[in-house]
């Protein structure tokens, strides 16, 4: 990853909401009466890394409609994050993608067996909705559609069935674009939409916010997936190649290097453009778009 | 199982409440947008049979409260049997209980190969809680509460993690009690809750239906375990003896049948006396206390 002027990397621009979710996390996560294993094995899944994208899109969605740092944008953020750990726990596990580095660290069913991994992924995302409903607030209700939606048979679940070859799909680009949609754009589409939600912002910004932060997604997987097989493992946090080395469905082998370029520039503008009614306030939004993550490679 | 006298069995006491539940999971369950596939699975995973008992409960604690047939019942009678059969599918997998028959028929790993039952649950699980909020009810986010504290990690997950020897439990027959109190009476007494909160029932009552619930959940759990041990395949719908052959924690393990007969019928007595305040509304809730299910063995 190399720098372009004074651009902030991925990292430096999400820091701020990173920190922020973390202590969220950290107050939220466990319930009382949790068994003592289950919460560390919780804590060990949800904790101590990951760059936060899907939070900070819930807190910089909420900004750029005017209202930062409510309790139920944290709520929202926090629940979100641990739907987003229940995937990856669930997805690593030897049944799906039977990967066994994370974040740089063992992944939860080598370090807590299959059993606990299962049930974590399951308590998470069980977590996450009662997180939202005990806001106890007039746009919760709302949030949980959102992020059920996203989240669910239709959303996130069905993009991981897709990737795992479990069900039809398009030929070609249109069958990647239909799991990165689905598996990582959804998501992020719901992080923003429910920051605006938590702003109360109209329907109209709300899915400008979303068409925004879909079109992020889809550069953000292609730059993944193009990463993944011309990356290293301390700067993925993964073993390098292993998609395509599966022989996954993957931009890289659809796209040439020229084409995925072209590509990922054409959604940034398009997000950018989704961004044109918010003026100043979508800044650090527009300069999410503008990271070499983004653009290059 | 014996009939005594008149009374009806367990089947034909939950049998009109078990008709309307399949009818209302066959509407709510499949979103618009979901994977063929995936949805034919999730359908396998939740139609088609089941005793309904957490359903039967949602509906029969709101006709104890005077309130029949809301579509808000409906939806929590269905969004918790959607969360109940999350729990059996991932139960039944090879990392947990590794169990192959389910109602008689191929578990959902077994038909649908380990990763699609493992997204099958997550799905079921994100389905219920968006059923739910969907409602768009005053009642929503309480009801949300009250399910994702019985189903999750201070709930039912915690019974699971218990029940595999995941965290530390007391010896004894206060062990098998910790199980059965968060893997099943759990979600027993949030289905009566749920049921009373939405006939809008004063807290007092919530509170009783939730207890008689829980007393009945214990009850029924014990018949359960010692009913492995002499039951048949045909009666149970599962391999009889295996949960005893896996060395697990059971009731059989620590109660002579003496023993369980009278524990049991402490439990009834209670539950019977937990209803006291609400007169003849509660005769089937009391009905289903004196079935030969849960009185004899």
């Amino acid at each position: 990853m190399t720098r372009q002027g004074n651009s902030p990397t991925l990292g430096e621009l999400l820091e701020p909401f990173a920190h922020r979710c973390e202590q969220d996390l950290g107050r939220w996560l466990i319930e009382p009466g949790v068994p003592g294993t289950l919460a560390e094995a919780m804590r060990y899944c949800t904790l101590g890394g990951g760059k936060r994208l899907r939070p900070a899109l819930v807190h910089m969605a909420a900004e750029a409609c005017g209202r930062t740092g409510s309790n139920l944008t944290a709520r929202a953020a926090a629940a979100i994050e641990m739907v987003h750990c229940c995937s990856l726990v669930h997805d690593d596990l030897p049944a799906m993608d039977d990967d066994t580095l994370r974040r740089g660290r063992p992944t939860a069913h080598v370090k807590f067996g299959q059993a606990m991994a299962i049930l974590v992924g399951d308590a998470l995302l069980t977590r996450a909705f009662g997180l939202l409903a005990k806001a106890d607030d007039r746009r919760s209700g709302r949030l949980t559609c959102e992020l059920a939606r996203a989240a669910g048979a239709a959303g996130m679940v069905a993009g991981q069935v897709a990737d795992m070859d479990l069900c039809q799909l398009p030929e070609g680009l249109e069958g990647i674009r239909f799991i990165h949609l689905r598996k990582t754009a959804a998501m992020l589409r719901a992080a923003a939409r429910m920051g605006a939600i938590c702003a109360d912002a109209d329907d109209k910004t709300v899915d400008a916010l979303g068409d925004y932060a879909e079109a992020i997604g889809l550069a953000f997987q292609l730059f993944d997936d193009l990463l993944d097989v011309t990356g290293a493992a301390e700067t993925i946090g993964k073993t390098p190649g292993k998609d395509a080395g599966a022989d996954k469905r993957t931009a890289a082998a659809q796209l040439s290097l020229d084409g995925a370029r072209k590509l990922g520039n054409e959604l940034t503008d398009r997000a950018i453009a989704s961004l044109e009614s918010l003026g100043e306030k979508a800044d650090t939004l527009i300069c999410l778009t503008r990271l070499p993550a983004l653009r290059t490679h």
